[in-house]
């Protein structure tokens, strides 16, 4: 069994590597991009997660090392474009790809790495790679799916706390999910326990969507890595607005109301007010029932598995520092 | 035996039902400039190539139909794609994704299909389908290197010819030949085969891409579908600038040079001189020559093929219309 600080350790190592590769081949001007990415770090949860995962049933680590490296070049991928899309200057402290290269370089080499994703999963030689393809495509297909309703959402004033919960299900669950399941299938696991660590990885990365946006709001920027308040100021539509729509008294209403609608605005005014009546609102509190539900919910799945407690420890450890943030 | 005529009318009916299912689908944003971009046609030629190679071993074309849609729904993300890099207006006479829609949908919905021709691909029962997705990715990841050498080489003055034609290689050739080997795999041709089909793609990509920018300075915008002079007005290394550059006389290298460095311009006037310069020095019979030459290569490798003549026959018959265009 390995530690999850050993597995972060055997992924930076392979993706250092990789970019080592990705360095002697041309066109330069679209692997840089890439590298970059890449190097910045990052918490790398999706390719330990799905070794944890493997490590579960297996080993041989080494195996599932080309899938590991898939999901968190695909990670990047998705922030490349994101970034674009959203104008998000700044990622986990460092300029975004396409203020640091170019827009047109943030999208194709953003398109490049969706294809090297395949590449990579295509290396590894389990039986099972045809179904972890097969459930990768899904995945990046809802991934897509949950972008375009964070976007749509932006553009209206309501939107119910359901629809919310959906779409980070889709921007953000999905793929938790399938680097557990993913792992599980490479290492041979049968496929209910697989859908388990699936339905697993559902609610940790619901749990954890919910506290990105709680940190987006009352985190701080050195820890966070992105310029705090960006979701009040894009008027994302988030639990924590949701639920100050929801709760609000009708002086409460009108002054957001006021603030989502201001096209001409000081960006520290607008988190500074929208960010005072959360506070009034105890909209903080609510959030983390809402974060410790999902957190219960997939603390229960990970129980029910009829597995030795000794093998899914490390991946109660990790999932316990997601929520906590402090690796 | 399909003829040419009656394999594109199965591509289309077939790409009609796949939107028809995608209007269903939400988020519908999402959703909508695929079926646009896919509803505006084109001449499908790379499902077309792929039907047509898979026809000469099998008549059951019912199995290669959702590999043929994977390869137009891939064909046009890359258009999506390259439209917003090129910053162009107008394709196939209408609207690009990004004017008809946002920057951000060509982005994203861009993104759903380039994942959407994996999961159409995936849908293929047969048995080669994971070597044809290993083909797929590596082609995928060779279009994006294409695309990169082409926005490169338009800040460089000087792009040796070999140079170009690997960009083009990358960029247009591959694909074709990507789609010619899929075919070939999933009817369960021998490798050699495969491998002789994916050269004549290669070739016939090659010729069609010098056609392409020989049409994009001296077609027509009806039937070309794009803006004329396009790539005169982006200073695109086409085969047509590199050798009116390495003929052009003293007076005529400094003009052409002039007009590559200048800011500011009249689009309509730099079109005219530089086709005037081209006239010249008869820069359209070169071109001419270079078709010529790849269509040859092309033939050779067809008629080489110890395959019935009656078999290869309507590939035959698609190649000459593509080198006319006149379908």
């Amino acid at each position: 069994m390995y530690s999850v600080e050993e597995l972060q350790n055997v992924i930076n190592t392979e993706i250092e590597n990789r970019t080592g590769e990705l360095k002697k081949i041309n066109p330069v001007n679209l692997y840089a991009p890439v590298n970059y990415s890449l190097e910045i770090g990052g918490k790398r949860l999706r390719p330990v997660l799905l070794l944890l995962s493997f490590n579960i049933f297996s080993d041989k680590i080494e195996n599932a090392l080309p899938a590991a490296v898939a999901l968190e070049v695909f990670h990047n991928f998705t922030l490349l474009h994101d970034d674009i899309m959203d104008k998000a200057d700044v990622r986990r402290n460092k300029p975004t790809v396409h203020k640091k290269f170019d827009e047109n370089s943030a999208i194709l080499s953003g398109d490049a790495m969706a294809f090297l994703s395949y590449k990579f999963l295509l290396e590894c030689r389990s039986e099972k790679r045809i179904d972890v393809i097969e459930l990768f495509s899904k995945t990046a297909i809802e991934v897509c799916e949950g972008q375009q309703f964070d976007m749509d959402f932006e553009d209206r004033l309501t939107v119910s706390e359901e629809e919310y919960l959906e779409m980070i299900r889709l921007k953000t669950a999905v793929l938790l999910a399938c680097s557990l399941k993913s792992g599980a299938l490479l290492a041979n696991a049968n496929i209910e326990t697989a859908n388990q660590l699936y339905d697993f990885g559902i609610n940790l990365g619901m749990a954890f969507q919910l506290q990105d946006d709680l940190l987006d709001t009352f985190g701080n920027q050195e820890t966070f890595g992105k310029r705090i308040g960006g979701d009040i100021v894009a008027n994302k539509k988030t639990y924590l607005l949701i639920k100050a729509l929801e709760n609000a008294s009708a002086a409460q209403k009108t002054e957001l109301i006021k603030w989502i609608d201001k096209k001409d605005f000081s960006a520290e005014i607008k988190i500074k007010t929208v960010k005072n009546i959360y506070n009034q609102l105890n909209i903080k509190e609510l959030a983390q029932l809402k974060i410790d539900y999902y957190f219960q919910k997939a603390s229960e799945i990970i129980e029910k598995l009829t597995i030795d407690k000794n093998k899914t420890e490390p991946l109660v450890v990790l999932s316990n520092q997601m929520l906590k943030r402090n690796f």
